[in-house]
């Protein structure tokens, strides 16, 4: 295994056991997927639009996420296919979520075993697999990446150096001809964008998807019975411990989820072929008012929105993102904790663009500042007299 | 980049920046350490002592972890400084803790900018560097890590494959002549084992120093002005907010941590030159019962143990321990969490075989399984009396 990098010192490898391991920070499923819609929605690929759907190829459920992003040459792909090459950059002041380079393989791999990437760029389209059936079956040891460029004018011939990676590619995953992974790329409806589809979805113990796509044809659903996912996203219990009413719905639903992810979207979301309608949270709160609150380690003071749920009573709390991305929703607080009325259907809404998120982007690192930014919201006035 | 495989097909390749980003999941330090104890703790090392240090080495505080173990060859190095490689099998009935083939790395990487490791076996004495300053001064584009083997019989003959790795070991670490190199090999001081020593030791803002090594001379301590840190470990909040007299000793100080970290240990943790006293915290306790708890899901009553804390009234809850490794201390269930004196200074123990560590093994998977087995705790009669 002792790849020689080029000055005869060893290149540090990959196994492709790696790829489960590294997914494993992904407990909860929209996790995994936020990282998918993070990368269409960052600067570096900007995309307007980005459609999320359960489709079936050769009878096999697979899930598909497609964008109209600027799309991906060959190198881009090489590196959204290996490991911590991000170099987002903020582009007319909007600030990239992804920092790691390492959303793809993690949020990929936390859904389904394989995955291929289709993409179109101005120049070029590529196809990439990174697929962990493929590694266990030729008994690799390293992860290797198949990798295919199209040039736009030929689009029937293949590079040499490309063949073996056609070859692979054709034999591994669901798209075993040529004109089936041309009529991919096609199906890219826009002038530039990425298709990436993942199949051998994971299952259960006792279903086959750990998804519910059938309850509402419109959404992709976690199943109550299957509530073992429903970590992170799901608000601490108080006092009183969890109850079903009072998870949120954006828990075991990818479309209330998507609803809430940006706090100003300038992406449009659709799931199953129906947009999603952004909530822009407070603007659908009744009573609404700004106020600030001013943890101790900060100079100057923080907006915070606060208003009532409409919606439901029972889902309250305060909401927090970071560079615009919901990092932990639903968050009790203060007298919110306790066990009387105060506090009760208040929803509040703030940017901590001052806490660090965590490895996999659903929480904060509970430092010293995150309990400190806690402890001080609820001396708000709003939310007392809630 | 595009390194080729055997195949014809790239390599999926690692990023110098990498070896950060992987780290992020250890917000808490000990977290990290924790990672290093735990390799040689694991039958594949089998260490019967473990040293940790802080070191001087040419006016430079550094950290040392030296284990009495098997000790690696060339290909177990390798594989130490790479990827997912995990090999580990349950020996004489002993299961690993280690699962992913990543402890090494995000944990060394998490303290340090820069690690090298020294080990003896049987046949051969190796030396391999994982080092951050290294790549970034040469300026890789992939992960590579020098590798030295010195055969036992003839010390200072390198072989010619391993001579590019010697020259970069000896202008890149702090150890710059052969001779340095081979007295460190020689202070290993049992027959096999392993020591890794980490330079460049992460900062904080206002510190040169993210541990305080001053105020207990043999202990490795995070300062409680740095409390920034001291995530994971700490007892969440319950109605009363977090206070200092109720952050257990095990947040802030390594030996305290230490002496909890194996339920049933059967290795030596020397810190700093003094033994550390474990705890087998059922045996500190007074009005130890046994009991039993009966989680929904499982079908059988698992056992747990139930005593006063006799150090400190106010460090009280439950220790929740994994394959024998401590995950979560000093966790408030049931009327712990209420503002009444129920429960107060009861101490309780469990191997919680039945739950899923998080990626950086300092929580639980919050699944519903593990909200149901929090949900059970209290039901058992001791903690009611408490």
């Amino acid at each position: 295994m002792a790849a020689q990098g080029d000055r005869g010192v060893p290149l540090s490898t990959l196994c492709p056991k790696y790829l489960h391991a590294n997914s494993t920070s992904h407990t909860w499923p929209f996790s995994a997927i936020a990282e998918l819609i993070d990368n269409a929605y960052d600067p570096d690929v900007n995309a307007k639009q980005f459609w999320i759907d359960k489709i079936v190829v050769k009878k096999q459920d697979c899930l598909s996420f497609m964008d109209n992003g600027y799309g991906l040459d060959k190198d881009k792909i090489h590196k959204m296919l290996s490991f911590g090459y991000s170099d987002k950059t903020p582009v007319k002041g909007v600030k990239p979520i992804g920092m790691y380079g390492n959303g793809f393989k993690s949020g990929s791999m936390r859904l389904g075993r394989d995955a291929i990437v289709f993409s179109k760029s101005k120049s070029v389209s590529c196809v990439g697999m990174l697929s962990q059936t493929y590694l266990e079956e030729i008994g690799a040891n390293q992860i290797i990446v198949p990798i295919v460029c199209f040039e736009r004018k030929e689009k029937k011939n293949v590079r040499e150096e490309h063949k073996a990676s056609l070859q692979d590619i054709l034999r591994y995953s669901p798209f075993n001809k040529p004109e089936e992974i041309q009529a991919e790329i096609d199906g890219i409806s826009s002038k530039t964008g990425t298709r990436i589809i993942i199949w051998n979805l994971r299952s259960t113990s006792s279903k086959p998807s750990e998804f519910d796509f059938e309850r509402d044809r419109y959404d992709i659903r976690i199943p109550s019975e299957f509530d073992e996912t429903m970590k992170d996203a799901a608000p601490k219990p108080g006092p009183s411990q969890v109850t079903k009413s009072n998870i949120p719905e954006s828990v075991s639903s990818l479309r209330a989820y998507c609803s809430i992810l940006y706090l100003k979207p300038r992406m449009q979301i659709i799931v199953r072929g129906q947009k999603v309608k952004s909530q822009l949270i407070a603007k659908t709160l009744a009573f609404v008012r700004k106020d600030h609150y001013k943890p101790t380690f900060l100079p100057k003071r923080i907006p915070i929105t606060f208003g009532y749920n409409t919606r439901s009573k029972d889902q309250y709390g305060i909401m927090l993102y970071h560079k615009n991305r919901l990092i932990k929703a639903y968050e009790r607080v203060g007298c919110q904790l306790k066990a009387n009325n105060k506090g009760v259907g208040v929803i509040g809404i703030i940017e901590c663009f001052f806490l660090e998120p965590t490895h996999n982007k659903q929480s904060f690192d509970e430092t010293d500042k995150y309990r400190k930014t806690m402890n001080s919201i609820p001396r708000s006035d709003r939310i007392k007299t809630g």
